[in-house]
C-alpha cells in the first residue's frame, strides 16, 4: 500500500453520549452502539479523508451495488478493559490483514493500514466509557466495507464506504451447545469466497441452520460440498475435537475461515503441552471415537464466544453425547488462557496484546 | 399465501419527471432510474402497506443485517412495449415465484403475489413513459429485498424491505462474447445458493470474472466445484452448446439458476423443430466437438441480452474458436422469435405475455 494514505481523520464529536440509558448487564448481542463511528468512502480510485463521526443512519439509494451483489465484506473483534482502565486490542493485524484478504476475493479496493489502525484507537479513545472491565465484557468492533456504487449492472462498484462500529458486549455464551453435522447442505465450494469474511456466506447459512434449530441444534458443523465426509467449520466459529489427549482441527483452505482464535488456540495448546494436530478430520472418525470412548471434546473456537464447547451432535440422525469432563477439560484451560491474555490478567509471551493509547 | 394480503397499494406521484433529462440512445445499463419506486416493509411478522413513492435514497442504519450477512435477493425482468403503446412483461409470474424461492432459501419471508403484481403494473403504468418502443429497447425491472434489522448478530433479520426500481435499456448486447471455462475458481456448490439470484453469488464471481477480463475474456462460464469438468452456466446467463443440429443445456440443480430465457428457450427450440437435450454436459465433449468441427454454436442465455453469441472459449490455456454462421444460426432464430414474442410481433402460443392494464 502506498503511503499516500498519511494521517488527516477528522473527529466530529457527539454532542452528547447515549451510555446513560444502556443496561450494560442485560446486553442483547449487537443491537446497541456506541457514540461515534469511523466512516471512510472510496471514491474515483481513492481512500477519501476519514472521518469519525456521531453513530447515525446513513443515506443509500436502493441501486447501491451491496444490496444487489452482496459485494460486502467484514471483520469481528474486540477490544477489552484492564482493572486499570487500559484498554486492549487481541492481534488486531491479523483482522487487518484479513478483511483486505476478503476485500481482494470480492474485488474490492483494500484499506490502508495506517486509516485503519488511526481510525480503531481514536474511536476506542473516544468511546472508551462502553468498555466495561471485568472477564467477559467487551466491546465488539464491527469494521466492514460495502459497495456504495448507484448502478445495478453485475460488476464490481466504482465507489465503497468502510466503517467501523462499535457495540458493548457480555459473555456471547449461552449454556453449551448441541450442533447437526451437515449431509446435505453447505456452506462454500472449493474455488469459492468460503475463506473470505464476505457477508453473502452468512445468509446462506441461516436456513439450514433453522432447519437444526426446528431439531434442537444450535449450529451446524459444515463438512466439505462434495462428500460430507470431512469436517470443516462451524457458522462463526473453527471447531476442535480433542481425541483422547490430542486436539484436531481442520486445515484452513479456500472454503474455511482462518480464524485468529483457531491460530491463537494451536499456538497456546503447544504452550500449555497439549498436542494439537491440524489436518482434516473425517466424520467417521468423530463418530468412532465417540462409540469407543476416546472422543472428549469438542468446540467451537471464534471471538465472539472465544471457545464454546459441544455438548453432543447428531449424524444421519443419531445423536452422540460428550462426556461431561468440567474445569480440566482442554476447552476450559485453554479459554481461561486467552481470556486472561485479552484482559491483560496473563503473561503474553507471544506478543497478541495490543495496548490502545 | 394467505388472502390478509389484500389490495391497500399507496401511491406518492413524483411532482415532476426526470424523463426529460434522459438521453434514451445513450443509456448507460441500470444506472438510470425512473420516476417511481415501489416499497413494501415487513415488520413484526408481517408485511406493511405497500407504497409507490418517487424514487428516491433510503435512510439506513450502518448496522443494517444486509450490510453485514448478505440477507438479499432479487430479480431481472424487462417490460417491453409495442408500436401502439401497449406494455408487456414476459413470463412475470416466474420471476414473482423464482425471488421467493430465493427468499426461502435465505431466510426470508415470501412476498404476497397481489402485492407484487399490483405494485408492478401500477408502477409501470405510472412510468410507462420511460419504456420506448423497438426492439432491444426495454424497462428493465429490479424486485429486490433486504435485511433492514439494526443488529449485527449473524441470524436471521427481523424486518425487511422489498423494493422495485426501474431502469430504461437499450439491447444490452455488446457484440459477441469470448468466454473463459473456469478450471479454479467456482460459483456454487451442491448443497448451496447457487439456484437462488442471491446477491452473494454475484460478488463472489467479480474477481475471477475480473482475471478472465485481463486475459480477454468477457465472461466466465463455470463449471463443477468439485471436478471442474461438468459445463454449468455464465456469471447471468445459462449456456447452450450446439454440436451438429442438436442444442444441449445442462439440466438445472441447486448450483445453477432456472433461467426463464433457458426454460422459454428450449420450450422455442421444439416450437422450431430443433432438438434440444436437457443433460449434463462435459468441457471434454465440447473440446472433442470443438476439434472435430461438430461444435456449431455457443450462446449465453438471460433476460438482459435475451441470446449471446459466445465467439470462442479458452480452456486448459487453448483457445477454441467458433465458426461464422450468421442468421441461420439458432442463436439467431431464437433470439429474433423471443424478441418479437416479448413485443407483441409474433404469435404467442405458449401465453408468455403479460399485458400491463
Ligand atoms: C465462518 C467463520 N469461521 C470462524 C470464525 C472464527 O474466527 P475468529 O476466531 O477470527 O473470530 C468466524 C468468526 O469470525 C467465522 O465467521
Ligand atoms: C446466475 C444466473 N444465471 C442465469 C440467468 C438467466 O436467467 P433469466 O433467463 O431468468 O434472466 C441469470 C439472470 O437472471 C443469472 O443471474
Amino acid at each position: 500500500m502506498s503511503n499516500k494514505y498519511t494521517s488527516n481523520l477528522h473527529i466530529e464529536k457527539a454532542k452528547t453520549s447515549k451510555i446513560k440509558d444502556v443496561d450494560f448487564d442485560n446486553l442483547n448481542f449487537g443491537r446497541t452502539f456506541t457514540d461515534h463511528m469511523f466512516i471512510c468512502d472510496y471514491v474515483n480510485g481513492e481512500w477519501q479523508q476519514p472521518k469519525i463521526i456521531p453513530y447515525q443512519a446513513m443515506s443509500m439509494d436502493p441501486s447501491a451495488r451491496v444490496f444487489h451483489y452482496g459485494q460486502a465484506v467484514f471483520e469481528g473483534m474486540k477490544a477489552y478493559k484492564d482493572d486499570d482502565g487500559g484498554v486492549f486490542l487481541f492481534r488486531p493485524k491479523e483482522n487487518f490483514n484479513r478483511i483486505n484478504k476478503s476485500c481482494a476475493r470480492l474485488a474490492m479496493p483494500e484499506f490502508p493500514e495506517n486509516y485503519f489502525f488511526e481510525g480503531l484507537t481514536t474511536l476506542l479513545n473516544l468511546d472508551k466509557d462502553w468498555i466495561q472491565p471485568g472477564i467477559g465484557n467487551s466491546l465488539y468492533l464491527r469494521p466492514f466495507a460495502i459497495a456504495t456504487d448507484s448502478a445495478i449492472a453485475a460488476a464490481p462498484s466504482d465507489s465503497y464506504r468502510f466503517m467501523i462500529i462499535c457495540s458493548p458486549a457480555k459473555a456471547y455464551y449461552k449454556g453449551t451447545v448441541k450442533v447437526l453435522i451437515a449431509e446435505e447442505f453447505s456452506r462454500s465450494a472449493n474455488g469459492g469466497v468460503g475463506f473470505a469474511k464476505a457477508a453473502g456466506n452468512y445468509a446462506a447459512q441461516f436456513y439450514p441452520t433453522s432447519l437444526a434449530q426446528k431439531k434442537g441444534y444450535q449450529q451446524v458443523i459444515w463438512t466439505d460440498a462434495d462428500t460430507h465426509t470431512f469436517l470443516e467449520e462451524a457458522g462463526t466459529m473453527n471447531v476442535f475435537f480433542r481425541i483422547n489427549d490430542t486436539l484436531i482441527t481442520a486445515p484452513i483452505s479456500d472454503r474455511i475461515l482462518d480464524g485468529v482464535t483457531r491460530k491463537s488456540l494451536i499456538q497456546l495448546a503447544k504452550d500449555n503441552n497439549i498436542e494439537c494436530e491440524v489436518r482434516p478430520i473425517k466424520v467417521s472418525e468423530i463418530v468412532e471415537a465417540s462409540k469407543n470412548g476416546t472422543l472428549k471434546e469438542i468446540f467451537g473456537a471464534g471471538t465472539a464466544a472465544v471457545i464454546s464447547p459441544i455438548e453432543g451432535f447428531e449424524y444421519k440422525e443419531t445423536y452422540y453425547e460428550l462426556p461431561e469432563i468440567g474445569d480440566h477439560s482442554y476447552s476450559s484451560i485453554l479459554k481461561n488462557n486467552m481470556l486472561n491474555i485479552q484482559h491483560n490478567l496473563a503473561e503474553d509471551k507471544n506478543g497478541w496484546r495490543f495496548e490502545v493509547k
